[in-house]
């Protein structure tokens, strides 16, 4: 059976959101008012893309995709946080995500603020207590930590928002972009390697493939922001220029960053190539660069 | 030996201070900004209050003082990054802390908002990087996260966002002080316990004395906004009535809580009288209450 990316993605989304809806607390849980601001961003219609990479990721090491749903909740739930206080306006101030108003403009700001701070500690909490061998469910979370913060992705949001405004550069680009984006992709590739406790060659290059991919994301991402409209991608679009975004097109121009996302993309699938049951991952790496939204 | 409360804080700073030093990324590794950030808020003079309990547990058990720190430093962490992000203008909007502008003061909303996502994701990396058993790691972090989540620190911030400007009742006020100050005072006493896997009845008496003690430190934390003056508290006071948070003093005035926080304290002391080197826990918490800052 060879699924076609859109399928991946709806297979992972439907494991994933019933493993993330019983992770989350209930929506009339107290204090509700939070718990409704965290699913209100959890469940928005994302595409579920980090999860569909570990569940790709565990089934081409032989084993089935429940050993990935620790690992997938915990990087979409930290994604979930990034993107809240993203959107806050002393961040990005963005009104609209994923076709809907943002968690503050919800919610207000107070409270997107705190649902952001939830999501995160949510993230260890059910990465940890959903893994049962209790010496890799440390090991997962420290990964988890290693690529969350201020050497990963938190440190390419700080990064990106000093580079608004200077004069872009390839190098500074794909600096931020390793950071901010492929460190918690290559998380949901690597952690469920680490789950099953994979032979070191195998999970190196999971953990390759997630770099690569991550990198080919954004600039396709980048790109996307350009040369789309904002019912094509349920955001706000060309708001990279208008804020002075250090982007892989405003570096090296749209053709030149069309290819070089290709060029990763291309790089992730030959690195993988190795491992037996690949083919969902190779899918999935040209997908992020083929991709409309 | 018996140390005075300064005395039991004065080494408890030292001991953490350096443990922190040694767990943060230098100021000048990139992104400077947000190290700088993070340094600024975790090295601001704070009593070290937490540590100084998980340093004091650990000691009545019998283990030496290195053993708590890994706990000390995560949940001083997160207490660190609660008051960054208490302190933006869409929270408490505070100018003032303990004597120093406030981390947006100095570094603006959106390095504030990160420095405390990034002081979150790091407290869980020291505290399962830093403590050898692996299986007990990872118990440490779910203890953690329990603790700092929405039925804990960010749940009783949430509480007490939503009870502004509330008719205060005893009750509700409670209900925010056991989860915004409690649940990460009682983690300060529980985690060292579990980190030298002490015997059940003891980690549950720690448990419950942090518990009261949290609740203790609450009030007489109320207590002092309402008496004291910004000079001997290092930030704004009377703050409390011109925003309308729902105090102790509000809900049954300042003689009551006095007496209120006296007992809770007394009643921590009580509870630890059994652990035979209890004798720097029952100092602390009556420091809790007869402090004047």
């Amino acid at each position: 059976m060879t699924r076609t990316a859109p399928e991946i993605l709806a297979r992972a989304s439907a494991l994933t959101d019933a493993a993330l809806d019983r992770a989350l607390p209930r929506e009339d849980d107290a204090p509700a008012e939070v718990h409704r601001a965290m699913r209100y961003s959890v469940f928005s219609g994302g595409k579920r893309l980090r999860p569909a990479l570990a569940i790709a990721a565990v089934e081409a090491l032989g084993h089935p995709a429940e050993r990935a749903l620790p690992s997938a909740c915990a990087v979409e739930l930290v994604h979930a946080f990034s993107l809240i206080h993203d959107d806050l306006p002393a961040m990005d101030d963005d009104d609209l995500r994923r076709g809907r108003p943002t968690n503050h403009k919800v919610f207000g700001e107070a409270t997107a603020i705190l649902a952001g701070d939830a999501l995160c500690v949510v993230a260890f909490e059910v990465l940890v207590r959903d893994t049962p061998d209790r010496a890799v469910a440390a090991d997962l979370a420290l990964e988890l930590a290693r690529a969350s913060g201020t050497r990963g992705m938190i440190g390419g949001q700080i990064l990106d928002l000093a580079a608004e405004r200077r004069a872009p550069d390839a190098e500074t680009v794909d600096r931020i972009h390793r950071l901010k984006t492929a460190a918690l992709i290559r998380a949901a590739c690597e952690l469920p390697a680490l789950a099953v406790r994979a032979a070191a060659d195998a999970a190196a290059r999971l953990r390759e493939y997630g770099e690569l991919l991550g990198r080919a994301f954004q600039i396709a991402d980048d790109v996307l922001d350009e040369t789309s409209t904002p019912a094509e991608m349920g955001k706000g679009t060309q708001k990279d220029q208008s804020r002075g975004k250090m982007t892989y097109p405003a570096a090296v121009g749209l053709e030149r960053s069309r290819a070089a996302a290709q060029e990763f993309a291309e790089a992730a699938v030959a690195v993988v190539r190795p491992i037996d049951r690949a083919g969902e991952l190779a899918t999935l790496a040209r997908f992020t660069v083929e991709r409309t939204r």
